[in-house]
């Protein structure tokens, strides 16, 4: 029988490729997208179509009650924030962080992988947000898997394989796995196309044109 | 203006206890009730009329999107595994074990904490649950306490004022705050009076009997 890992599988592409790379490493793998209202639900559709392709158990948690709690942030729906355009910068993508998500995300994620007896949690933390997320450092990340070690009957590990390569790098890596970014969305606003101009958008435009390569994603500029 | 603290506050008697004693220390106290789906729901109403009583800022938040995650457990609403009788031991009381349950609490508060600009979350780990519940373990929560502070932009502080504390002691400390337990509510069972014979009755029983005192609340026998 194969081991069982978690995938936290947003539906963007640092996640996807995570996934596949997960995937060839030969798990049996349970993917976990959380709806937490975010504006962005388009993501969520990608990665239901993303696992269905692959023949992957995928789970779709609504989450959405914690915005009860955690009211904050702009990338929840309902929010009067705007989003922020142009690059990620502390001071305008700030209004992006949703308090703890990260560790809010991990916990029940690990909390399934418990369940389900899986050992693994892969989780998609690279150093382009550590800049910004405190929640994305490998400080955090070394820290939370201690936790994760101790907090149940078996340990689980959380495993971050581009916890200090870049989205560039990342990209990289999928690319070589031959994988189709189509089926990958980023954009935090929702319409039909990208809107290629949120922060989202113009990292993932900068990691294709360091790759030397064409985002097969419509952009509406 | 006084420091907000979060009090993770169930509505039975530790965590009853925790809120007053933090209320004594002079903080301004926003108590953070979850549902998550759990069968003794009547804990949540005793929480409710503490905090109107005490006028103190509450806030139930509905987690039970939760269970669509987490199945394993007793403890859950439409479960078919019964609650184990008796008292307290590893064998039969695993069943209650909500997987990572301790974690994920943790995250969601810590999270409000942030969002609130707290900087402590109470927390009612206590040393009669460390035997059975891994994440009530002092290690665990030493961890947790490690990524509280590294997670978000400004730390929080998770306190623990009865980590090595029985709930015996627990409650002498309560009973000699002069509190009134018949506010509280411990029965995994939700019918009109304590039932008196699953884990959580005993363990209270126990704690007024070494204390010589009588519990206020009606029981079943």
């Amino acid at each position: 029988m194969k081991e069982k890992a978690v995938v936290i599988y947003s539906g963007g592409m640092d996640s996807f490729t995570i996934l596949n790379k997960a995937l060839l490493e030969d798990y049996d793998l349970y993917a976990l997208t959380f709806d937490y209202g975010q504006r962005h639900n388009k993501e969520i559709e990608y990665a239901k179509r993303v696992c269905t392709e692959l023949g992957i158990n995928h789970r779709i948690i609504d989450i959405t009650a914690i915005n009860q709690l955690l009211q904050s942030s702009s990338l929840t729906a309902g929010s009067n924030v705007d989003i922020p355009e142009g690059h990620y910068e502390v001071a305008n993508m700030k209004s992006t962080v949703v308090p703890n998500r990260n560790m809010i995300l991990l916990s029940l994620a690990i909390g399934y992988a418990v369940d389900i007896e899986a050992s693994k949690v892969y989780y998609g933390a690279h150093s382009g947000d550590h800049a910004i997320y405190p929640d994305c450092r490998p400080d955090f990340v070394h820290a939370m898997n201690k936790v994760a070690k101790l907090a149940n009957y078996k340990p689980v590990d959380i495993v971050t394989p581009y916890l200090n390569s870049s989205k560039t790098e990342i990209l990289a890596d999928g690319l070589a796995f031959g994988l189709d970014y189509g089926k990958t969305w980023t954009c935090y606003n929702g319409r039909e196309k990208a809107c290629g101009k949120c922060g989202s958008c113009i990292e993932r435009l900068e990691a294709f044109a360091e790759n030397n390569a064409i985002d097969p994603l419509p952009y509406e500029s």
